[in-house]
């Protein structure tokens, strides 16, 4: 019999945390891992800016994500595997509105010892070179930019390397006997009555039916349990079949500039925030213009993440848009950092988002022998270990999924029927 | 200046339910609706199966179609136009599980004095020559058919004329001065700034922008407000703002029967159930095949509302499929109506549900000058007064839509954001 204990659509860092995580604890099952690229992680996982936070206001998201973060830390202080993890924490630069709002729900998690630091905007304007004032600025007001009025600072917080991070679970679910094919790419979901009659036309409606599996380029793969952790193309394969996962597609472009100046090298490596020596993962005022160190290449990373009108749109090659970073994100960066006069990234990249429309928490249910995990919302790779963690116990059956370090999950918290997720206050 | 107050995308009931009320409560605004159709209703309006109920679990849906058909009633009885309403009443025929499952539902229900009446199985196999036993057929067991043990007849339901609504709706509103476009195929929605710079591009993400209209085949709309009643279509045009609505295209199918046999035409026209002297719209135990009497044209409409793994997907002209009558509907009502033996559709029509996949609730909201109004799942037509109503009165900005009869609906009710729905426990 050539059926797999369960197939698993997707290699990026979802698909392969769960391939692992299920293998690690059952090294007996069959599972096989397909994805359309010839490696692994080379999907929206490669697109990612790869950053990490464990400061959320809503439970659900710091579990995810501090329970992941800490076994990445693991990863590479106790079994030595380099996944360039540094702590650089994240800077949120607020205006005194943005300051109003976040303040009860940072009085709330400073109440929980979730650590973070506050900074004057002078103090800020001085060790960042940053402009805080946008008075007499006439474009500048123009375009609705606010002056910064403190910094928030969250330690526990950084950047990693998403494909050390995929490479990471490959191995060791290779090491562990998993069977990964790439090159293969999911055409159909397949369907089958659970008691087939042979007749031609089945499944029809007065049967039951389930999943069996997937059609793909190669052939017909058959499974016990078919898991989809394909990202934004979840929403495809699901609609073929009538099953609402709450998951969109929407891109998401990264500029790449060198900090070739010595303005901008001093930015770069500006010193006092962290150990790592370099300024921290940054977030300007709205409209919240993100800035990601890239410290080891000398570069900075750009990137918005915009949203209405931005279209919620399926593409097998999303591309960079060069007016977005020229007239949209160059124009807010350079009135607070004018360090940045004149830069023009060198190279940019474009990946989809795979957004939960619902709560923009991630969504792991079952259905007919169909496990759906999915939804990060652009934030996979800091929650990719935990996602794995419960999308095994989903298929163990199990109610609760044991995270890293010991805490405990409960399954369903991430299902549709019997979701149970705070909304998240504290967002980019 | 060429700017209408509002235009509305698609003529069906909703967008004609909608432009009428609100051309009823101001008759000086310049309301333009639109539809790619050559005249009113033509899309999946035209493919309902145009029957209603006002029996409910949720007060929501209670309160949609009850105000709803009072005023249809209104318009037949009092302003004396033919909508071809017939309190037919619905016949639910269930299991003996079905009855336990709706045994709670059915006294809560009661004791809000809703009317319904209860029948034993034998009563119904008298009067109806209905099948109650599957037992001993081994393929009703192989399909994993139930024995008819109880019937509910819920006497406030019937049928109407889909058509009838739609023309009635869009001679008043065409009377009151309203404007309508046929033929006219909006390509996207458009958005601007809210102040624009007048420079290419724009708006870029910095700026705050709105909705300001449509694009057609036959060129730009400019309206204040646009309403998007474009029920199956809806989440395409959103799509490509991303706006999520949570309604997602299914297909579903109609295939109409003639009562040519003594047997059939005895049960078409079997008298006792109501004043029009003919079957009411019966519902089979599961898989809950649906039965719409016509008796005027002597015709039987067949339908069943498929789920699993019926996908959801958007086509222009979807197609009845041959087989899911043959083998699909046709094999469960033998089993229960014998008198159907050997028939076979004379004709068959398909439409698109625009299936609410939240809660099967109406999405009424409004964002950025844009106001959504579909979702109704599959029961538009029943509903499409009271939606009209509470769309109208969000266009006008009021807080609660007075519904026909006097009742007040609050408007954000049916919103996203401050949703407040109760799920469905008497589903078909």
């Amino acid at each position: 019999m050539n059926e797999y204990d369960a197939v698993i659509v997707g290699a990026g860092v979802i698909g392969l945390s769960t391939a692992y995580h299920i293998k690690r604890q059952s090294p007996n099952l069959r599972i096989l891992v397909v994805d359309k690229f010839n490696a692994a992680g080379q999907g929206s996982t490669a697109k990612s800016i790869s950053a990490f936070r464990c400061l959320f206001s809503s439970p659900i998201n710091y579990v995810l994500s501090d329970s992941s973060v800490d076994f990445y830390n693991y990863v590479q202080k106790e079994l030595g595997v380099d996944l360039k993890l540094l702590f650089t924490g994240y800077l949120w630069l607020l205006s005194e509105g943005d300051y109003a709002e976040l303040t009860p729900i940072l009085k709330e998690l400073a109440s929980k010892n979730l650590k973070f630091k506050e900074y004057e905007a002078e103090e800020l304007a001085k060790t960042l070179g940053l402009n805080i004032s946008q008075k007499g600025d006439e474009e500048a007001e123009l375009m609705g930019l606010n002056d910064v009025y403190k910094g928030i600072c969250i330690p526990k917080a950084g950047i990693i390397d998403a494909d050390c991070i995929v490479k990471f679970y490959e191995e060791e679910f290779l090491r562990l006997g998993g069977e990964i094919r790439y090159g293969v790419k999911v055409e159909e979901i397949i369907v089958e009555a659970c008691k087939p009659l042979g007749i031609t036309g089945e499944p029809f409606f007065w049967q039951k039916s389930r999943v069996s599996g997937v059609r793909t380029n190669v052939g017909v793969i058959k499974a016990k349990k078919t898991i989809v952790a394909a990202g934004a193309w979840i929403p495809q394969l699901l609609d073929a079949l009538g099953i609402e996962c709450f998951i969109k597609p929407k891109k998401r472009q990264v500029f790449a500039v060198e900090a070739k100046s010595p303005r901008l090298r001093q930015l770069l490596y500006t010193q006092g925030f962290n150990p790592a020596g370099c300024i921290p993962f940054t977030i300007l005022p709205k409209p919240r213009v993100l800035i990601r160190p890239f410290p080891v290449e000398g570069v900075f990373w750009l990137m918005y993440a915009d949203d209405f009108p931005r279209a919620f749109k399926l593409e097998d090659d999303p591309q960079p848009e060069k007016n977005f970073y020229e007239y949209g994100i160059y124009q807010v960066l350079v009135k607070y950092f004018p360090q940045f006069k004149d830069c023009r990234p060198y190279s940019a990249f474009a990946g989809l988002y795979e957004i939960n429309t619902l709560d923009g928490h991630p969504v792991i249910f079952e259905e007919k022998d169909l496990i759906v995990v999915g939804g990060a919302s652009g934030s996979g790779i800091m929650k990719a270990d935990a996602i794995g963690r419960i999308a095994a116990a989903l298929y163990n059956g199990e109610e609760y999924a044991l995270l890293y370090g010991g805490r405990k999950f409960r399954v369903k918290d991430l299902s549709i029927k019997e979701r149970h997720v705070e909304p998240e206050k504290l967002q980019i």
